[in-house]
């Protein structure tokens, strides 16, 4: 279906749950949401016994379709805030390698071969059919450096209707090898221009597909690189996205390749590169006055936990981000990140916030609520569609998943058809099965994904 | 099917993947793997073209049936060296606390519970379903206080063919609450005695199901039922199986419980607890003399990231206990764990592994490779079973898996009949699927699971 027809009116009846906040969650066990033609929120009703006695209530809803959700929850979608979907076939490949190791081992022979077409339409197209089947309504995706390919990308999410950011990567420096860099600076930029209007030309409202200008990481780019690029911004006023920080033999090497940088974030800052829609993947080892300064700047952190557990970048400090008044979403940075789930993520933020506490840091721990907040609203804020999407208010569109859990019956089996990891056993309140989908769940239990109102992803 | 009636000869024709040695994989493309009616491994040839080649090299497989592994392989059954069959509808439940307020707020009150034999039934079949689901062919479990829930999950576990070591919890420790603990010494070790002499009777050679002495841990018990626990083992020749050093609350909880004892392993030394046939839970904060004791008494460790981390344990230093010589595998410690799968648990020993990598013990990391070897032959030999399970050797018994991954078509879409979330494009080599499989696959991927030969889960 078009992203931009008209849909009928809808009224999403049942369960709801959502953040309200940081570290609350509103468990409604009987909602009744409305979804306007524009696939927007028009009312959120609680306690409703009867959808009917709604219905009555807004004219529009008279005739309304009803969507009910039996055994499980209404939930925002997913906001991935970081991932390379070119990398998705190099997942789970890693083996003992740190970032730099890996990124000459796996990562970047892979992408050099998304000059064959047929080779990205079939990538890319399994990629965003797994994202979408994790309930991922909104993802940032790093590209390759290839304007086709990367323009494909940004097709094949318009019509699977999948809210993305999509960017051509741009790398001009000799880190990388010879077979696969940026040209010159000249064709990085005009490259990056190209691909900035085709994806601007498909989706002129940007209500579904955006470009976003990608400097790969400070070490790939020469400085006029960078500096080019933070004007193309300035003058686009496109979304930006990039690494930070991520590992400790790469923050001496930019030391080294930037000498009159003052940090990390310095680089990025002389560039024009930190923006209030700048994404900054990683941040796991910044300075307080990287942390200042990228405050002061409006920018937003990607905290992408699995990839830097995986690859050993190290711990991302969110508390401390927090408390310092960062805005913060959720990454899955595939394949550094070993899965396109971010209910994954959440589990893996969960961790590593577990293992600072273990460290002595018992504040660092992050609950259940708040790691559902990052990878709802807090990827909304990052992604700058904080007002849109990322939770149910009168007002924002209905992207959404639709939850399904699995019952045990009273012999212990589990329901027939049902093929999930989640067992309740029915005495369990709403809180606690959100708690057991989020330690359990995976794709299984996301039974319909929805953006703007319009089904894009459902299981058999 | 009976456990013990025989079976046809079968040849396991396709790849196969085992441990050869803690740090390597033997990885076979074409392997054929002949299984006796006894389900016995007769024979395991490599390089094969033809299966009708090896049935006409040994008479007794002449007309053996060919099971063959298309997109995937063979792999050895998971070993769960740990886990709490009871605490199964707990899983995911553990909010933000640490292992002494985690019992008082969730464990005891539904362990109490398992005195109502059709909530034991259910939750014993549906939890030991689950188990098979993921592999697993031997299970260690602790039950309940309770004799009959505790003689009907050796029950199950003998019809449905798992090979399991059950344990009644002995408890008799006022840390307990009065209505979850023995009455009183006397009843604790008589209840022990009555649970175990009825799990040798209805399995006699202790092929599938056999009995394993099982104090809660040292601040649930006193120390004369510590002793005579002791005594019962020595006069059994049981297992044992406890909890060591999991937290560091717990660890000054037992200093005070027994002042009279060097350190936490020295309680269970001086009770007798510490045998050959011992297996010790968590282990996270063992001294150096405590490692030595082990290594000494020939005690085995059962390491269940998963749970260190969901409930801030710590980090158990697997590296340093290996170099040491203690034999690990893996537990999966449901549900202070959040898993009964022990692929998840490969990859949260990886996680591990990789924090304590993190603060500066590079040498900590796991490889695939050594978390597989754990899982399989570490837990065979933690169970006591290592010429038995655990790899594919001639004279071992057929307790295995067969993993089937999913391939990308050229479209980008996966085969239609397969869910699983392990993405093949083609090009990947024995090895790297295997990587893929850790990383990213779950229950999807075990299609049939056997023991002794004999089929014990498959899905449709």
């Amino acid at each position: 279906m078009a992203a931009s027809a008209p849909i009928s009116p809808t009224i999403y009846f049942g369960a709801f749950v959502h953040s309200t906040s940081l570290i609350e969650l509103e468990l409604s066990d009987k909602g009744a949401i409305g979804v306007d033609s524009n696939g927007v929120i028009a009312f959120v009703e609680r306690d409703v016994e009867n959808v009917e006695d709604v219905k009555g209530k807004y004219d529009e809803f008279k005739e309304a379709r009803v969507v009910e959700v039996k055994d499980g929850f209404f939930f925002p979608g997913f906001i991935d805030t970081h991932t390379h979907a070119p990398q998705h076939p190099n997942t789970g490949l890693f083996g003992k390698t740190t970032l730099l190791s890996w990124l000459q081992t796996y990562t970047f022979p892979m992408e050099s071969s998304f000059s064959d077409m047929q080779k990205a339409e079939r990538i890319y197209s399994n990629f965003v059919s797994r994202t979408l089947s994790h309930g991922t309504t909104t993802c940032a995706y790093y590209a390759t450096i290839h304007v086709p390919a990367t323009n494909l990308l940004a097709d094949i999410c318009l019509a699977r209707g999948q809210r993305a950011l999509v960017g051509r990567v741009c790398m001009d420096s000799d880190l990388s090898p010879e077979t696969y860099r940026d040209a010159s600076p000249e064709s990085a930029i005009a490259d990056s221009k190209e691909s900035l209007s085709y994806i601007r030309s498909i989706d002129p409202t940007g209500t579904i597909v955006q470009p976003i200008i990608t400097p790969r990481f400070a070490p790939s780019c020469t400085a006029p690189v960078l500096a080019s690029l933070g004007h193309l911004a300035r003058e686009t006023d496109a979304h930006i996205q990039t690494h930070i920080s991520e590992n400790v033999g790469e923050i001496a090497l930019v030391a080294q390749l930037f000498p009159s940088s003052t940090s990390y974030t310095d680089v990025y800052d002389t560039a024009g590169l930190l923006t209030s829609k700048t994404i900054l993947a990683h941040a796991v080892h910044l300075a307080k006055e990287e942390v200042d300064t990228i405050k002061a700047r409006g920018a937003k952190i990607s905290h992408c936990p699995a990839s830097n557990t995986a690859i050993t970048s190290g711990c991302c400090p969110v508390r401390k981000y927090l408390n310092a008044g960062l805005t913060i979403g959720l990454g899955t940075d595939v394949s550094g990140g070993f899965s396109p789930s971010i209910l994954e993520e959440c589990r893996q933020a969960i961790w590593v916030s577990r293992f600072l506490a273990m460290q002595g840091a018992d504040s660092a721990k992050l609950s259940t609520e708040e790691v559902l907040y990052l990878a709802t609203r807090g990827g909304a804020a990052v992604v700058g569609m904080e007002s849109k999407v990322g939770a149910f208010e009168v007002g924002m569109e209905w992207d959404a998943q639709m939850i399904v859990l699995g019952n045990v019956d009273e012999r212990g089996s589990r329901d027939g058809a049902f093929e999930g990891l989640v067992d309740v056993f029915g005495w369990e309140d709403l809180g606690e099965r959100v708690q057991k989908w989020v330690y359990s769940g995976d794709d299984r239990n996301t039974k319909m994904v929805w953006v703007r109102g319009r089904l894009v992803h459902s299981r058999a």
